[in-house]
């Protein structure tokens, strides 16, 4: 096989067997002589000295501080900026032996909606999703076996989803956000990618992800072998029994809300209070020192065009809170939930990288998520690429 | 008046009407050359193109980027390191006009006991408090008119009393903390220190902190005057009603808490619990990379020295979230409540910073809090120096 399809978990393998050099595995677009001299230091390495993830190639994106690279944000305002910096997690991938490949397209600041130039992989009229478009690209190509984004809405769930990729978005705080672009204290969350679930245990792991409960410990069940007599709950979409809305019906319900609005009445849409409220403050400063190369939308933020209040603020964080607990308790009766990651297959065109109406909840919950490939929409996309780390024709 | 002796607020008018110019004002000791060219850059932009800060010096905690000054975080890790990175009140700071003086001293990560170098400029013998020792002591020291630190237990509002200047720890998350080093992401707060109150409110409202409510809106009273008709609340201190135990009772409670840990129980010490999970996982890629170089007890969070759960976790940032709006409705029928910021006046020494004893509750609790100076302890520390900026012999 070649080697750049082999997944983290084979590459670690054949790497430790000495049947494949780092070098050989090294290919490279973005930063060629920077990945094949870390290549040539890590072979120098004595196997015994070598890290869980000694060679992997890992993508990352550009929202997140790495020293010997640009970090942009895909922002005019940081174009070419280079701070000389590693993110916590990326101490971490390096202190493991994994080479950072390159730096991955973000919508700006992995706040807007507007796709970067990254094509999705399996159709390049369509958008690869967002924010985290170019590590949920990068892996599906077979770029890079893993790769990090981040999450506030679905930005790390989706992408994986339109490219056909497992992500795992963990329980928030389990991971250092030390050096990631701020847009939410309470909603931003890492996230991982991988194209077998065993590389996303893998990566997990190397970042610190623990349980301190035994699968029995929660199941009550130490019986359970695979999934045989696990207890999963499905939640069941209350959108589903509508349909969808046509132009009439979605203007006057706007006008309705434009209406109570303007009477003092309120929609308690709490994640988009948090997220424009946190906004408003995380863009202040390129607001005030570049309003004129900041996206239209994040300077409104700032500007609080939605007319937020803080008492909102406070009722929408409180609100959130208030709810992880009751919602940990329904969740612990079950290993996971199933839920969609998307409405459907990727759409065409690059002006809006997709939906994140089956996301953010997650994301304000605080709870992990992981996106399993599986599902294929009218047009058979996302292509079935891949079983456990073969492609398939 | 020695410029140096001026408050932000009399350098801005001073400066603004012409009879100051900020090269004259620009003293510097350890960054003379850079903060010399920033007088003379900012000397030659016209009065009506000045910042609200135009000219005023201020010093930045340690743990903050600075883009053209190393940024250390008192840790040998990072000695001399210095990633080009501005952090976000930097920015907004930057662009208001203000130079940034120089980095103070902190604790290793804002995080541990033991002062740094710095001495308490009312007593050299005694500690500055921390862990924003240099911002408190500088600002006490008349070195600079304001500064920034941060807060994760008592690291501002203390460092402020020991010093005798005024502090403001904001409420959480309303002054971005992009390039802040983190500790704990829902403890830490930025902090801003100044020798009047005055320039806490000039140097808050360039950071961008505002209401969104008048104080009738609050207090339901339209007719207040000064403080005439104001409602405070007076925070009586539980521990006052009790001596301080001896040694032999203290051992015995240690015993006992030991005693009950052992055996299963818990003691819910939500801010602690927090900080020491949240420290677990901020301090892995330094423990990763370099543990030889990390402060014992911080590899101890790191090792879960302490033995916290997931559970233990969630059951502390629940409880304290459903805090929040519980506190937020007994505070909102006053303006204020009183408490005191640090048991006495600094301690003789500087193996310990001191006690966050009345601190941590509100840093938990991410309600704003203010420093007046106004204690002296039985040395008469701190003492008085300032009345509305004017030295007082």
């Amino acid at each position: 096989m070649e080697p750049y399809r082999l997944t983290a978990t084979q590459a670690v393998s054949q790497i430790q067997a000495g049947t494949l050099t780092v070098l050989a595995y090294a290919w490279a677009h973005l930063d060629w002589e920077l990945v094949l001299r870390r290549a040539r230091e890590l072979d120098a390495i004595l196997p015994d000295e070598r890290g869980p993830l000694h060679g992997v190639v890992v993508g990352v994106k550009d929202v997140i501080y790495t020293k010997d690279m640009p970090t942009q944000h895909n922002s005019l305002i940081y174009k070419d900026d280079a701070p000389a910096l590693d993110t916590g997690c990326v101490t971490i991938l390096r202190s493991s032996g994994a080479r950072i490949f390159g730096k991955t397209t973000t919508t700006e600041f992995a706040a807007t909606i507007a796709s970067p130039a990254t094509r999705n992989p399996h159709d390049p009229a369509r958008t690869p999703g967002g924010s985290s478009a170019g590590s949920g690209a990068a892996v599906g190509d077979f770029q890079v076996p893993i790769a990090l984004g981040t999450q506030t809405g679905g930005s790390t769930i989706r992408p994986a989803s339109f490219n056909g990729v497992y992500a795992l978005k963990p329980t928030w705080g389990a991971i250092s956000r030390e050096g990631l672009k701020i847009y939410s204290l309470t909603l931003d969350t890492l996230g991982l990618y991988a194209r077998i679930a065993a590389d996303l245990e893998l990566l997990g792991g190397v970042l610190g992800l623990s349980d301190d409960e035994t699968d029995s410990d929660r199941s009550g069940n130490s019986e359970a072998k695979g999934v045989s007599g696990m207890r999963f709950a499905v939640l069941k979409n209350p959108r589903a029994a509508f349909p969808e809305p046509g132009p009439g019906s979605q203007h006057a319900i706007a006008k309705g809300v434009a209406l109570l609005r303007e009477h003092g009445a309120t929609m308690p849409a709490w994640h988009g209070t948090v997220m424009a409220t946190d906004g408003r403050v995380a863009f202040l400063p390129e607001s005030r020192a570049h309003r004129d190369r900041l996206d239209e939308q994040l300077a409104g933020q700032v500007e609080n065009k939605g007319g937020f209040t803080h008492k909102a603020r406070l009722a929408a964080l409180g609100g959130i809170a208030a709810l992880h607990p009751r919602v940990d308790e329904v969740l612990q009766g079950y290993e996971a939930l199933l839920t969609p990651s998307v409405p459907d297959e990727a759409p065409v065109g690059f002006e809006n990288t997709g939906s994140a109406a089956f996301n953010s909840v997650w994301t304000a919950l605080h709870v992990p998520v992981v996106n399993v490939p599986g599902f294929q929409g009218e047009n058979g996309l996302p292509r079935r690429r891949f079983t456990r780390g073969a492609p398939v024709s």
